[in-house]
């Protein structure tokens, strides 16, 4: 495809629309199909919460690596207690203490007791441990009431963790207690893998920067700092947009930044001085543009090499709502996430009907009122205020014409996942 | 209180247990009364989203700060089009073009029209705007077909975002759309609240640092790695936790930094060595010890001046129960995050019986069979790897005795929230 032909009758041809839309499924069928390969590192465990592990983890030592106490008591010979009972208390003599990391410095005959601490280790003779206020305590001595069996309340080696199994698997999505877990054997560093990274280029001449106050028939890029948050949210390694100029050739340098996922927002669409979907297409493959769908029905997607290359519209409703359908779910599955709408779904009634047309998906957005929700004012993608006064959208799939007033409905919240 | 008795007679008493434990929902309640005051700090708005803001913003411009057009098309005088149908094509002529950011040089004089992008402005003279699907175009000149209104597709200064009006109100969670908003209006810093700063201080002279092998009887700080990972899950600003050996003063130290939540693990109970509760009612207040629940019953609640402070069991398994009944809830309601269980819930069957007694509030490690659910093996709360293999738990409240095999539970998944 040659981007020579500026041609009013090119022009025209361009802004007469898309020959053919797909439908919002076909579009993420394709998009669940695409793999990415994503990079390992090496990281400190302490780091390491929410990652994706990279590596099977196999314990080199037993957990604990001693025998130990449970509790706070006296560890005893289980024979001692034998026949013991509140009718016939049986008398041990204190003989040493054993504490945390440290343990007693004597071993426990017959007819004696070492105090122990929980965590503490088991010392030698003992081989049961009786909590402390299951026993009477006389200074130097204590008096049994009960007899014990062997083991009892004593962590043997191995029990929580055996030396050479394998306690964490590949792919697994780290937890804190699998930090904690690492940490007791001995990790300090786990291979990881890394965060997919998303270059994010917000493209048109009329764009200031981030902190400009607007002038003149000028804006200030508000679609790439929204984006930027929505790629982090979804665990993208995410850097600051670029802005570039409705300029083919600076285009084109910047839609070849290695990346594993590339969102593009402006001259995505078929009006005069939308380059990308020709650039997209002859460097790589522009697979689908335009959506039945609306807003966002400019989207387009496709790919340069391995980089999944997604055009958003330049309209903010309609970057998000093409975000969240279709780059956010992508960036997720990739980063280890839930696919899945990242927001919470509320069954609400309407409080006035909402219409759509069959064929054609619907992304509305709605605040509450009292205990139902409605629609915001349908002025149009433009206007950023109807998602921040919205409380969140309403989804009119394609083969529904709308729902009438008192209508129950899913309403996906405008909350950050938790 | 005094630190100094190390008899043998004092130490068993302490030995012996708690006075009075309190129940769950007395603690719970009592954490939802206490309040911290967090500090604000001014960051750029590509940081802030999921922050919480601190002022009101207000808009100094409006947006569209100019009338635009909403499609791509042409820009003409509706009263040009007055009587335009398929049977009555009306002529006008193609005398410039608008573009995002630059606007067109002329303007529309009856009988005229310019070319006109999304987003570029309304050029003199025009004050509607055809999609170009629905006119023919021809080289220099336009057919239009239709009649259109006056405004139709035009955006209007101030439509979006009104110069003078609040936009966004202190005390809101950013989402993505508001940092877009924040950026469009101009803003490039805003105030919001620190993030609450957590201080985690783990006891014990068996500690070794992170990365360390355990050998003899000391073992390697896992507590410390693990409440990190969740105060950070939680919204709080938490650094490196700091093992401190099992001296008053020393720990008298630590427990004085400057901080708003104080989790200390280690030594928290009633055993020898047990020092942090008795400093804590020396530097503040204890106000509970003891909870009557299994595992954390030993977790201790209280105050240093206006640090809220956590007495964590040491035991891995009741240190991540104790968190997440008190600590994380108290820290993400501090965050500006909801405060109940960050956990998705499922409703599952219990494959076997799970017994619990009356006045005790449990907490039961689970894993997935099928499609039910059972106890993970019940070792002890010394044991992480319960809740490494475990899939999530089951609460057992306080006036129940437990479940029958069968019964339906709702079980929290140990998942990372999204």
């Amino acid at each position: 495809m040659k981007l020579s032909s500026t041609s009013s009758q090119a022009d025209d041809v361009r802004m007469r629309g898309f020959k053919q839309r797909s439908p919002v499924d076909d579009i993420i069928s394709w998009l669940d199909q695409q793999s990415i390969h994503l990079q390992t590192e090496t990281i400190n465990i302490q780091d390491a919460c929410g990652r994706i592990l990279a590596e099977d983890i196999t314990s080199n030592i037993n957990i604990p690596s001693f025998s130990r106490s449970m509790m706070d008591g006296y560890a005893i010979k289980a024979s001692d207690a034998q026949g013991a009972s509140s009718y016939n208390q049986l008398q041990l003599d204190i003989v040493g203490k054993s504490m945390p990391g440290q343990g007693a410095d004597v071993a426990v005959k017959p007819g004696q007791t070492v105090r122990i601490m929980t965590g503490a280790p088991l010392p030698n003779g003992a081989d049961a441990v009786l909590p402390a206020e299951n026993v009477e305590f006389h200074d130097d001595h204590i008096f049994i009431m009960e007899s014990v069996a062997q083991g009892r309340n004593i962590g043997q080696p191995g029990e929580d963790i055996k030396q050479g199994h394998t306690v964490l698997q590949q792919g697994r999505r780290l937890r804190p207690q699998d930090i904690a877990l690492l940490a007791s054997i001995g990790y300090e560093n786990i291979a990881i893998l890394q965060r997919p990274r998303i270059k994010i280029i917000v493209t048109g001449n009329e764009l200031l920067p981030v902190g400009s106050t607007p002038q003149g028939f000028q804006i200030v890029n508000s679609n790439g700092p929204m984006l930027e948050a929505l790629a982090r949210r979804d665990g993208a390694d995410a850097g600051r947009s670029d802005i570039i100029k409705d300029n083919p050739e600076q285009l084109r340098d910047a839609m070849l930044s290695d990346c594993d996922v590339l969102l593009l927002t402006g001259g995505t669409s078929v009006g005069e001085e939308d380059f990308v979907p020709l650039l997209l297409a002859e460097l790589g493959e522009l697979t689908f543009h335009g959506v039945t769908m609306r807003p966002s029905r400019s989207t387009g997607f496709g790919k340069i090499g391995d980089t999944l290359v997604f055009l958003l519209p330049g309209n903010p409703v309609a970057c998000l709502c093409a975000y969240d359908f279709f780059a956010g779910r992508t960036i997720r599955r990739f980063a280890g996430l839930l696919p899945q709408w990242p927001y919470p779904v509320v069954r609400k009634k309407l409080k006035h009907k909402i219409s759509s047309i069959i064929g054609r998906t619907d992304y509305a957005r709605v605040r509450r009122v009292d205990d139902q929700v409605e629609s915001v004012s349908v002025s149009g993608a433009a206007n950023i205020s109807s998602t921040t006064v919205a409380d969140g959208f309403v989804i009119i799939a394609a083969d529904s014409e709308g729902y009438p007033a008192q209508a129950d409905v899913d309403v996906f919240l405008y909350e950050l996942p938790y």
